[in-house]
């Protein structure tokens, strides 16, 4: 794998002043035609050998590029903030905006290379979970639209041995050598061989890597470069959407017309101070899971999706008013802003994770992907049949960090739906619920019935089920929402 | 000042089913009309005696607004990455957007009454560094268009030891009673007599407090609605500006025409030899004192501002190659986009304040407000006049926390620039650089000086001061850039 980039390859420095000027004016233009264009970000990852210049890369892109459209972020120890997420945390949360280019100093890879215990030794190797794991979040990003340039410097250990002990034999520069480089430079091989795995695993079609030999200077400046100009050219030839081709549509209600839905029993009711007692009890619950030790290690997030009027406001209400409000966020979903749109789309719902110990509701979620972009035609059928492998994906890492993820669907009859909508038309403080959306939506009962069909069937797994709640009498529903929540807060503590 | 809080008001049932529906019409449709002209933000301040209704009022305003369009945001204690940065990024972080409410429960308030250590004890008594620290902040706000509805929650002791007794004795809510409840409440003397100064020292015209009786659910829940109703129309009746008279013009050049740019020796020059030398020596100094221990709990802020083509980026480029990229991030500032223009101008450079032990360099500043923006009149008069001593503020505020903060002013002639202007537009690469833009600002050569100076005058302070560059010569720029940047690192590191 690396055998190309170990054979010394070299510019001449006639040969790099020739070049040099017109490939910086060339890779000027294509960022300019790439913030211009505004589709795609660019996501430049650095990772190899120390030594092989990846520091120098980034002085050399920062200097080369309009520093305006280059975002560069570097990776080290993560703070409590980021500790308290999944590890992928604080790559989502650099990504770059479509138009511009990100320069990405470490990245997963380093996360994989080095392990989780912060110490930053070298892993005996990479597991399939972890690489697969890799794969499919860039197999997303790709398809969300972004370009993304993997760079790999490599250097001979007999090269790196050379480079340190140049380093140290010049008074100027013996500073830059530490002992944690010599150190480093003894795990050499397992470094090697780890790292050799590691890139031919993630080296996809989709996203494959560049090895780019480190030892000479201007070679890697005008190998980064040209690597840098084609790969954002070619992208910029393709049309918006990688085309993928779609899944074939899922077989359903073809057989019988039973599904999840009609299969509910909507009749189920609860009297009113039935009603009364019981919200107490939860309430006081949830009051003491939430102030559980146990929790204090973990997190809470709830999802509220629902026919239009279902209550979904009303029952949060009632998690809430159980809860500390230090403690607790209300995440209410509406049109994405600017900066959201300029991500891909689960971006938005990853800056708003709740830290351990906290608590996050969101008032709709990362489902409307599935629901209202795939009926509403916001994105493609390849889009939203894809969206349901990441957003399983997103759920397990959510998990795997410690939270307890709870997701409602609440489900009311067509009829109750235009008995609440009249109702609000009647009343001045509800009317603002209303909308002529809402009368819109209402005509496509069907095929929103489907899409949730299809949705609780492919996403509701063991580690993060759905709930589907009969909501056509609020009492029970908000009940239901209520001691869901506390019996999967206590199966999770324990 | 609370007695009017303590008669014991009530709203008797009858009243309350009379007026509350109207009210929530009401407020819904000023929320609305907040949202549709989308000119200020609402900035809500929750405070007051412990179970005077505070948690209630975030409640019922979260169910009595459209919550899309409402931000709740509560204190604890400040996370790891909060308490690196100065106490007030915290709230900058959370401030809503023009055209939405924020509910703050805690805020600046608290602070000043807890304390710095975290403990939570109620101060002896509020310093008047503190308490006018404040004042200036809500002016600030209250001057970018935020209205501010500062509601204070009272209670008498009576009252709040009645309300701990009742909820102890009920089976149901016993669990809501704490420790820290009955702690405090032995210090209810001490945080009525502190509180009382404080809420007197900061009632400002522009931002006064509202006290309200909490004894009553009904009473307080439509004093809330009233009060809120009634500030937020108001406001929306104001024009956009507060209009506040602008300063007097400041005296200059009347007298002769001497000014700190004009005094500079800009035919200051370096030969390359002696450059690469000091180049290398500066890096090396720069290098070690940002690994140095002491810096650990301290971090870097510079700013780059200096006429177009003056070198600002080669400058920073030289710093930045003596640095880990992991440590030091550079910050191109460029036309704010829509998250940033719905805030108050200072926002956006908050966001990217450093963490302890971090760089953070700023192509281009906050001192925009006082050039370009007072030059091309982006902002009225009245805003760039009073932004000096906002960010006299805003660079206290660092300090006190910490940072060092470094200044750059790089001051080219007018030939020079006309030499390098005309260089860019020659050699491909450099043409980016130039723009149409670029060309009409140099006709305002004049009006920049005149604000230059002024800026110099009223910002250059002992905890920031500012450096003035000749940059007529690169080499001697780059060179005073780096030596000045030492310099104040290890006075500032002892």
């Amino acid at each position: 794998m690396f055998e190309s980039a170990e054979l010394g390859h070299t510019v001449s420095k006639t040969r790099y002043e020739e070049e040099a000027p017109q490939l910086r004016a060339d890779l000027l233009n294509v960022q300019y035609e790439l913030k211009e264009a505004g589709r795609f970000p660019v996501i430049v990852l650095i990772n190899g050998v120390d030594g092989a210049g990846r520091g120098e890369t980034l002085h050399l892109l920062n200097e080369w590029l309009d520093p305006r459209y280059v975002e560069t972020k570097a990776y080290g120890v993560p703070t409590e903030e980021e500790h308290e997420r999944p590890p992928m945390w604080r790559f989502w949360r650099d990504l770059p905006p479509r138009g511009k280019v990100g320069l990405l100093f470490g990245s997963w890879y380093s996360l994989a290379l080095q392990g989780d215990d912060g110490q930053g030794r070298i892993v005996d190797e990479i597991s399939e979970h972890r690489a697969a794991a890799i794969v499919r979040f860039e197999r997303m990003l790709v398809d969300e639209g972004a370009l993304l340039v993997k760079l790999w410097f490599h250097l001979s250990k007999k090269d790196q041995k050379k480079r340190l002990k140049s380093l140290e034999a010049d008074n100027k520069t013996r500073w830059r050598v530490t002992k944690e480089d010599w150190r480093r430079y003894k795990e050499y091989d397992r470094f090697r061989r780890v790292s050799e795995h590691l890139v031919r695993r993630t080296s996809t079609a989709e996203a494959p890597w560049h090895i780019i030999d480190g030892s000479d200077d201007r070679f890697r400046s005008l190998s980064v470069g040209h690597i840098m100009l084609q790969s954002i050219r070619r992208r910029l030839e393709l049309p918006d959407h990688g085309v993928q081709p779609c899944e074939p549509p899922i077989l359903r209600g073809q057989l019988d017309q039973r599904n999840v839905l009609n299969a509910l029993d909507l009749g189920q009711a609860l009297q009113k101070r039935a009603y009364s007692a019981e919200l107490r009890i939860l309430q006081e619950r949830l009051g003491r899971l939430s102030r559980d030790k146990r929790f204090r290690s973990r997190s809470l997030i709830c999802v509220f999706e629902g026919n239009d009027a279902a209550g979904k406001g009303g029952s949060i209400r009632r998690m809430v008013q159980a809860l500390d409000p230090r403690q607790c966020a209300v995440v209410p979903i509406a049109a994405p802003s600017e900066e959201e749109r300029a991500q891909p789309y689960l971006w938005r719902f990853w800056r708003k994770l709740p830290r351990q110990h906290r608590i996050t509701i969101f008032d709709r979620s990362w489902y409307g992907r599935v629901l209202v972009e795939r009926i509403e035609g916001f994105c493609s059928d390849a889009d939203w049949n894809r969206a349901y492998a990441e957003i399983n994906d997103f759920e397990a890492q959510l998990v795997d960090n410690g939270a307890v993820v709870v997701k409602f669907w609440l489900a009311i009859s067509e009829e109750e739906q235009l008995r609440r909508f009249k109702e609000r038309e009647e009343v001045e403080f509800k009317r603002f619920k209303i909308t002529e959306e809402d009368w819109r939506n209402r005509e496509k009962w069907d095929a929103y019935s489907e899409a949730v069909c299809d949705m609780v069937d492919r996403t509701s797994t063991d580690i993060a089920p759905w709930t589907l709640v009969e909501a056509n009498d609020k009492r029970f529903a908000r009940i239901k929402v209520l001691r869901t929540v506390c019996e999967r807060l206590e199966a999770a503590l324990g």
